[in-house]
């Protein structure tokens, strides 16, 4: 099964793309326009107001890039272990390595503050789209259309908050045409409750990432902490019994962090061509950078293994992304739909006047090419701690509506636990990535740039780098602090050496900035003359493109066929260890010791991992999966290989979204980790 | 000792470059002309002619790209482990891994034939420079001047090879202002005698590369046979007593493949911000390839592993590169001693007209810089074959001294050796690197590339990839014998899907190549006017620039301080278990079962691996260290970290060539590889 041979390799390619694609499910929802009408016809489900706000309710976001689920009134969070593992690392010592060993609180006394967790429960829609566009005028260049625009989404959140006391963000929609106010209630006492060991959770590792068939139990409970109390939940997901079954309808609800299936043909060929092979580049430097440093011993491996996980899974993500783009009969079937669509609105009067954004968007590739590697920022925490102190000196003495998005009063407090975050800082990381970045910098800019000149400072990229990490005082959280609170004053007066250098780029950032800008602003508005053609074309039976929001996605649990052979929907506990032995228990398939102890205990038939045909994107992981009767029936952890290409276009051939089994983690608490305190809480 | 600590990092990068530079013992010098005066004045040593004539003779140079020496009457030859590696693959399979579990001949009878090596012994150097540059007049443009100098180049080829029957190549020295004609003797039928284990040899990996101190036993044994039967070899070095001793002086007869001490300091910032961050962009991706291509299973990561490897040492050894090029301190050095001689040069009226060259030089970078990423080749033994087929059939029609330098007939042995290697190729492999390598073509030209879209044929890289080389003939080494002797017509009448695409490709090879050799020339020309005005300031006391000749270095034994730590001069046998057990014998640092099996039997105060201040670069890899008796003391395997630079700069400082002691080869093989029947043949 697990042994990919050639003739499979070759089908598979031929197969990947050229697949005939029916888009029967297709759709990343908002909760306030969900397909009534396609889930009726399609699967005679009418979902009740109740059961889209008791699911709206019940759903998490991680800020910091996941989605997840309340699953206890006492405030159990339930999410993967890959997005809980960014503070599994922060949490790890060199003596207690929790993202390695797993975690387990006895107790509720026992649950561990998560340092910098921001968890968010979305409350409420509105659409706030006439008076953002109201605020632009014609008469005004991007600049002042931008900043107007700007002004008035900062004016209606920060409305909101008030009102409401709520995280209130303005969220521009298919592509800048729809605006609309998302209130969340925040949560940022977050504690960790349980985590199984690494080896359980990222079964396979790298080389079984976006692959199928798969065995991983990719999950992490956290609790929502209130008053130092565990808080009190009214809507939360029961767990299922029996948890998904083969072709039952299941719904997935989720924030999709970013697709781009709005963009033009010219748009992608700029991907294509451009901006992803300069990603890509960058990220296989990275992982090359993060692989060197674990090699330097077992401390190191603990420290940089999270970054290099992510940035392996962003290389083999955009890898992937990036064939899609280069299958010419993709390429030819998008351009065949925008030429269908271009020739409807140039065939009529009315819609003429559309076509020309898109020349805008072709025209704005060349300015974004030029773009790409004009890069004014470095890899560093304490880098990027300096330049935030550095914008904030600077934005704080604007009024609150002129000022850059990430400063404004609304947003004051997420940034503010961010920035004082008490995760741990390790020099020896920030001093390998701080060199490794300053070096691509004088790549990018050549050795002899003016401003090269002055951030080397004479020195090389690496000797310049550690003169920086050692020679600051950020990572003592007093100290940033009394610079925030000093103001602009405290910032031009410091002498410490990051900060100096975060003044040093200040210009070139803002520079920078205001280009960005101008040209997203140009983008947003040709899209939204897109998006508006798109719907007096088509009709307004549609979804945004996803901006890490939350959204509804459905489909049946489903098999695919791969290479002529039948891929089950499901695989079991049993296969988890045949997978192992198959690969000799060698790392990454090496089972941790918990499981080959309570193995004979083990219903070796449980379901484990399944596919069905959700439409999903980087942002679902955690995304609990969800039956007609609003129980939890799994959790989103991965997509297949083929899934990638998503980003762009949708299909339920072979792409599927993969998912932790519910009954797979039950069984594992109850038998393998010995949580029946936590069942009893999941009201099992 | 292993544990990389902070401080040690911060102070390492800080004297890595900075430290002050002194030239004892800088040179790779010409066997023709060695620096006898530095010699007798330094170390008290006059090498007689039979001591030059003996060292020259008794070593050997692997067309594949490394350094070795006869070591016995009867044909043995010594090199590195790594030097071996793509022979030890080649003859592997999925049944007896030999680069994995090493080989050992028990009887002459059992040694295997490598399936195309070409081993070369020096036999005479002759200065042809008044021959070749009087080919060239002052009318000629680059184009015809080339022309006329690879004319004059293959005549004397020709005639020496008819004269002498020995490989004759003339090799451009001093950028092209001097011509040598290097002899060789040719030896094909080679055959392995005997390698160590992989985790013996490459002991500590990719982490420990370019590092010391080192404990790895990167030897291996070959056999040259003339007439089936091992060659009569007259000169080889006897080993010594005792190998290398601390502060002895030791000589390294080798050949260095590449150095760019000549470069400007416009060619430098080239480098820098250039070519180089090209170069490594290419390189990380294919090390990302490589991993991922190993992942899929135990006869995967054999395929790949010996690939792989060569990647890894690229990558790390051009990273030292690239760092020492941003490090402002060395290229202000470089700019320095530049301004000085070009101050010396401008104020001689006799030498003025010689900097105009400097000039040249600068404005050949931005040509070159054009040409980065204008490449017309790909990644795939098979296409590589195609496309030496489709050359051959053009070339072979025109008369011998207009060939391209490849195809002529004094090197058609050599070239036929390779072409029709029956060393194995895996499709599977081929199909990831040409997917891989199509993919990089699309990203550089661009999808709508008329050529590539040609190339690719409506498929994507991955399905065109696997469709050429599932469609190709050129697996079979017979198929490529009958398209070469069918000469243009068989290629042009070919269907084969390689073939065709090497001919798609040839017109676009052929302008690539001639603008490459037209910028080639004008440096040719311009670096042969720098070497000249550097005679006629500094006078002829120098040695050229490495081009894989016979070269010799030399220097005492001499460890050195780094981070104000005193590096031992030599590691001990024991070291090597010390080294293993502080890493808790995880791979890469797991010795082999048979070490462990005979550890009590060991000395485990045998020298293992030493440094000494000799000059080397890649390409050195496996020459022999020779005391002033001529005796072998050891194999050079590596330089540490800090001798990376020396491509561009020499220091006897801190950077060091590391070699294997030959006290440790000789125990491994008498008391852990049972081989007394070599020891025997080695005179011992």
């Amino acid at each position: 099964m697990t042994i990919k041979r050639l003739a499979r390799l070759v089908l598979l390619l031929a197969i990947l793309f050229n697949a005939a694609i029916s888009q029967a499910d297709e759709g990343m929802w908002l909760f306030s326009d969900l397909p009534e009408e396609h889930l009726k016809d399609q699967y005679g489900f009418e979902p009740s107001d109740d059961w889209v706000e008791h699911v709206m309710l019940s759903s998490v976001r991680f800020n910091s890039g996941g989605s997840a689920s309340f699953v206890s009134s006492n405030g159990l969070v339930l999410t993967n272990h890959h997005v809980g593992a960014s503070t599994l690392a922060k949490l790890s010592t060199a003596e207690h390595n929790y993202h390695q060993d797993g975690f387990l609180a006895a107790t509720i006394a026992d649950e561990i503050p998560a340092p910098d967790l921001e968890l968010n429960q979305l409350r409420s829609i509105e659409d706030v789209t006439d008076r953002v566009l109201g605020a632009v005028t014609s008469e005004m260049n991007p600049t002042e259309a931008s900043a107007a625009r700007r002004a008035a989404m900062t004016q209606i959140e920060q409305e909101s908050l008030e009102a409401t006391g709520l995280r209130s963000d303005v969220v521009t929609l298919y592509g800048g045409s729809r605006f609309h106010l998302y209130c969340y209630k925040k949560y940022t006492d977050v504690r960790l409750v349980w985590a199984p060991e690494f080896e359980a959770a990222f079964f396979g590792g790298d080389a079984d990432n976006f692959e199928y068939p798969r065995f991983c139990l990719d999950v992490c409970l956290f609790r929502v902490y209130e008053n130092d109390e565990p808080a009190e939940i009214e809507h939360f997901l029961s767990m299922s019994d029996n948890g998904a079954a083969d072709e039952e309808l299941v719904f997935i609800s989720g924030n999709p962090g970013r697709t781009e299936r709005i963009l033009t043909v010219a748009a992608l060929k700029f991907q294509r061509d451009h901006s992803l092979p300069y990603v890509l580049d960058s990220l296989r430097r990275r992982e090359i950078l993060y692989q060197q440093f674990g090699f330097e011993g077992e401390e190191q491996e603990r420290l940089s293994r999270d970054e290099l996980f992510g940035v392996q899974n962003s290389r083999k993500a955009l890898t992937g992304r990036l064939q899609g783009l280069q299958d010419p009969v993709l390429m030819a079937e998008k351009e065949q739909a925008e030429a269908e669509l271009l020739a409807k609105i140039n065939a009529d009067p009315e819609l003429q006047e559309y076509a020309a954004a898109w020349l805008v968007i072709e025209a704005l590739q060349h300015r974004k090419q030029e773009m790409l590697g004009q890069t004014s920022g470095f890899s560093s925490d304490l880098y990027n701690i300096a330049n935030t102190l550095a914008f904030m000196a600077v934005e704080s003495e604007k009024p609150n509506e002129e000022r850059l998005r990430t400063f404004r009063d609304s947003a004051r407090a997420s940034l503010e636990q961010r920035l004082y975050s008490p995760a741990p800082i390790s020099p020896e990381l920030e001093i390998a990535e701080l060199g490794d970045s300053l070096a691509h910098f004088v790549e990018l800019r050549g050795g002899d740039d003016p401003l090269v000149v002055q951030v080397l400072d004479g020195k090389s990229p690496q000797a310049r780098a550690a003169e920086l990490v050692l020679g600051t005082g950020l990572l003592d959280i007093a100290t940033r602090r009394s610079l925030a609170e000093g103001g602009k004053t405290a910032i031009d007066e410091a002498n410490d050496p990051m900060i100096e250098l975060a003044r040093l780029m200040e210009p070139e950032s803002r520079r920078l900035r205001a280009i960005s800008e101008e040209i997203g602003e140009l983008e947003r508005q040709a899209y939204a003359k897109i998006a508006d053609a798109i719907f007096a074309v088509n009709g307004t039976d549609g979804y945004p493109d996803a901006t890490f929001t939350l959204r509804l996605s459905f489909g049946p649990v489903r098999g695919y066929v791969e290479n002529g052979r039948q891929i089950p929907p499901m695989t079991t506990l049993g296969g988890a260890f045949e997978h192992e032995a198959s690969h000799g228990s060698e790392v990454p398939w090496h089972l941790p010791p918990s499981w080959h102890e309570r193995r004979d205990a083990l219903d070796l038939d449980t379901p484990c991992n399944f596919v069905c045909t959700g439409d999903i994107i980087g942002g679902n992981s955690g995304s609990p999966v969800i039956n007609r009767d609003s129980e939890l029936v799994g959790i989103v952890f991965d997509g297949n290989i083929q899934s990638l290409v998503g980003n762009y276009i949708y299909s339920d051939d072979v792409p599927r979204a993969v998912s932790v089994h519910s009954s797979f983690m039950l069984e594992a608490l109850r038998k393998i980790y010995d949580a029946e305190h936590l069942l009893e809480q999941l009201g099992l």
